[in-house]
């Protein structure tokens, strides 16, 4: 009888509405000034749009929706008798929740490919659903914000895009630095040690070198079997200097002859020195070698945003790939994206204290209720401020006034407008500022002139 | 391989999600002014919280979602080997997504009344799910906006809830006429004729009169055993006045001695006396005796909402109810709320040609790229008018000027800009309106003051 909550959801009530909507206005605002158009997929997905695309374990988060009717009856006897849920799942489920906005989009592509215009630039802010198990911080339905160029394997885009990043934050009032890496260099480094097939044992260990250091990743490459000879070929990357710019030209060194480290790095250096000609501080932008995020994904520049002086995991995060639509039977559709984590941001914003007590959509005025002929006199008024787009309200019933003011305070409304029978008579107007307890008599029509 | 849309569902591409955006944010807008606040409650809700509230026909339509794991091994052996699909929905799924959005609001309200500040008025526009077969108009996944007020008796709430109609189509420029009933007339009505066991059948019929006409609806009325004596006594009905107050007159006559009848008609007056004496026309308000939605559930006023000269079922409904949460365990919480069906809007809107070409966050500015050194110095200018909330984008790669031409077109970008070579050295910029086909260098400071 008494109801919950399922398991990692959330109610969002007016603050938390209004806040989240002031983050989103400003990232479509921003998508939008960036020439990126906003695209809605369904809430759910044919089944077999989904599976396979995130990997086993993904495929086990997916959300999947129980097929309508007699599900059972059409189901294989043999997995039935057996109870074999796994098997059973695509017999009694033809549809699913969206588990990211990337492989809908993908979907739309190759849908829609003949009549789209390239390079497409499309955002999308929507939710999605994922089977997670609940946590502090980790929901079961939450927003993904991404904006994704495909059709143009231009570099000018990881430019773009970098500014996208920039201006929006910056919107939002965040200071962040956005760490910078490409795939093509993390191969290359894996060929220049000798380690190809062990790139990901590799990027997995220099990953954490923040975290535990050059003697901790040295001691997991070990662990990986990864030869001390390779490993000192790698010394180099332990003693990186402070500036972008040396440590492309001591790669460019490293990888002479290396054809996939060279264009990694020219890549990187035309992105950096873009950015910096077009205003953008090098401390806003680091070339961080360690970054090895959706490596399985990205071919190209890997992005990374974080939060100056907040700890707190990637504010955002995105990546070059090579083929968007592979998947789904159309070739040759690279691109770029990134994405906004909107969750985080809130957490962020709460913690710096960006948001405002957005009073700005709030009700203004509440009309005491004094009984009907007073009411039906103060909704003129009423109207007259909503038609000038000011939000305002008459207390429903003839309570008494400690009631309705109780309602005005714990509303957080400012005003208290008192148009009693002696006001309506005298044309005038009480308003009595609840904030700080001044009361004041004026005239109907300075009061009306006034808003 | 080759991928589908889920059936029912609809992809909504840049035009279509900026037009919705445009109704929404008009809702949303009134709304506040109106002292709603927002509310967003899960996508999916615990399958226990759902069922029960929408009749049979309603949970069979109700999206259930497939437990995670081995959820075959969980359940009651002999339901299993029955294969009977309908016992085993519930040990097989404990969520399903949303239905509609008074559930889960009744749910949120049932699980924080404590909190609550009565009167609670909320808002929400959110998307729901239903499994109903798809057909032309009928999706799976659609939009509902409500606004309720709970928490108060007060007939004032009806009478805002009509102007909060008026003032949202008057400013969609949707031209609207307010069908306004009581369900307790009908009540009245029916023990008037003594028919007080075949409400809903008398109802039915009479809801039919502007379809099959008044012989119509009596030879239905007697096809379900209504007596020809109960249906003289309703012969009124038929030959009732285009006037709202001398229907008015008439049923308080009728209905002498008839107390739920009397205390319908006379809320009824009191929400018309007063919705005229607020200066809204008698032709936008109609006391309709046929309208009986929602008649298992409201207990009050009844209102539907249609669009003046469009083909088109009602584009917005509500009522009075009695208790919001009861199901929940949580008594006396009696409310009114209204809907907007955003579809039905967004279809009437269409048909009346009330969409803008909404240029407004659309791209201005089309900058031609000549290669490397031009780009770099055009994505400065870029980034100025982005600065100044203008959207520009340079073409991303250096090709044919008769391509970036053709992506500008296809786009709707209205203005190319060439900043090559010349243009730079000179400190010019041309800039060609592709709508007009005129052509025009100015000097690039006089460009970025105009902006």
């Amino acid at each position: 009888m008494k109801p919950s909550l399922a398991k990692g959801t959330r109610d969002f009530t007016a603050k938390e509405v209004i806040n989240r909507r002031a983050i989103i206005n400003t990232l479509q605002k921003n998508f939008e000034l960036f020439g990126f158009q906003p695209l809605e997929t369904p809430s759910f997905e044919n089944l077999s749009t989904l599976t396979g695309k995130y990997g086993e374990e993904g495929d086990r988060l997916i959300f999947k929706i129980l097929n309508s009717g007699d599900y059972a009856s059409k189901t294989n006897e043999q997995d039935w008798q057996a109870k074999n849920s796994q098997k059973l799942i695509s017999q009694i489920s033809e549809k699913a929740l969206r588990y990211d906005l990337t492989v809908p989009f993908a979907r739309f592509v190759a849908m829609n490919h003949g009549q789209l215009v390239f390079p497409f630039k499309r955002y999308q802010i929507q939710p999605v659903w994922r089977a997670d198990r609940p946590q502090k911080g980790r929901f079961r339905e939450f927003y993904q914000c991404d904006a994704d160029v495909v059709g143009s394997e231009s570099l000018w885009q990881e430019v773009d895009l970098v500014q996208l990043y920039l201006k929006s934050f910056s919107d939002l009032k965040i200071p962040v630095t956005i760490h910078l890496n490409n795939r093509k260099i993390l191969s290359g480094l894996a060929q220049y040690a000798g380690i190809t097939d062990q790139l990901i044992d590799f990027t997995v260990a220099l990953d954490k070198l923040d975290k535990i250091g050059q003697d901790g990743v040295v001691k997991e490459l070990l662990e990986k079997n990864i030869s001390q000879e390779s490993i000192s070929k790698l010394d180099f990357l332990f003693t990186l200097s402070e500036s972008a710019l040396e440590n492309v030209l001591l790669l460019k060194e490293k990888f002479e002859g290396n054809d996939i480290g060279t264009q990694g790095v020219e890549e990187l250096e035309f992105v950096l020195m873009q950015c910096l000609d077009l205003g953008i501080s090098s401390e806003n932008l680091k070339f961080d070698i360690t970054l090895a995020r959706g490596l399985d994904y990205y071919t190209g520049a890997i992005f990374e945003v974080k939060a100056n002086g907040v700890a707190m995991g990637s504010i955002g995060g995105g990546g070059r790939y090579d083929n968007l639509t592979e998947v789904f039977g159309v070739k040759n559709i690279p691109g770029i994206g990134i994405s906004f984590g909107l969750d985080r941001i809130y957490l962020v914003m709460e913690e710096l204290r960006l948001f405002t007590d957005s009073a700005e959509n709030a009700v203004q005025y509440l009309f005491a209720n004094y009984g009907e002929k007073e009411s039906a006199a103060a909704l003129k008024i009423v109207a007259q401020l909503r038609a000038n787009g000011i939000a305002a309200e008459l207390y429903p019933e003839a309570a008494k006034l400690k009631k309705q003011f109780a309602y005005a305070e714990k509303k957080g409304i400012p005003n208290l407008v008192f148009y009693g029978e002696e006001e309506i008579e005298a044309g005038n107007i009480t308003v009595k500022n609840l904030l700080n307890g001044e009361q004041e008599t004026i005239t109907l029509s300075a009061f009306l002139e006034l808003k």
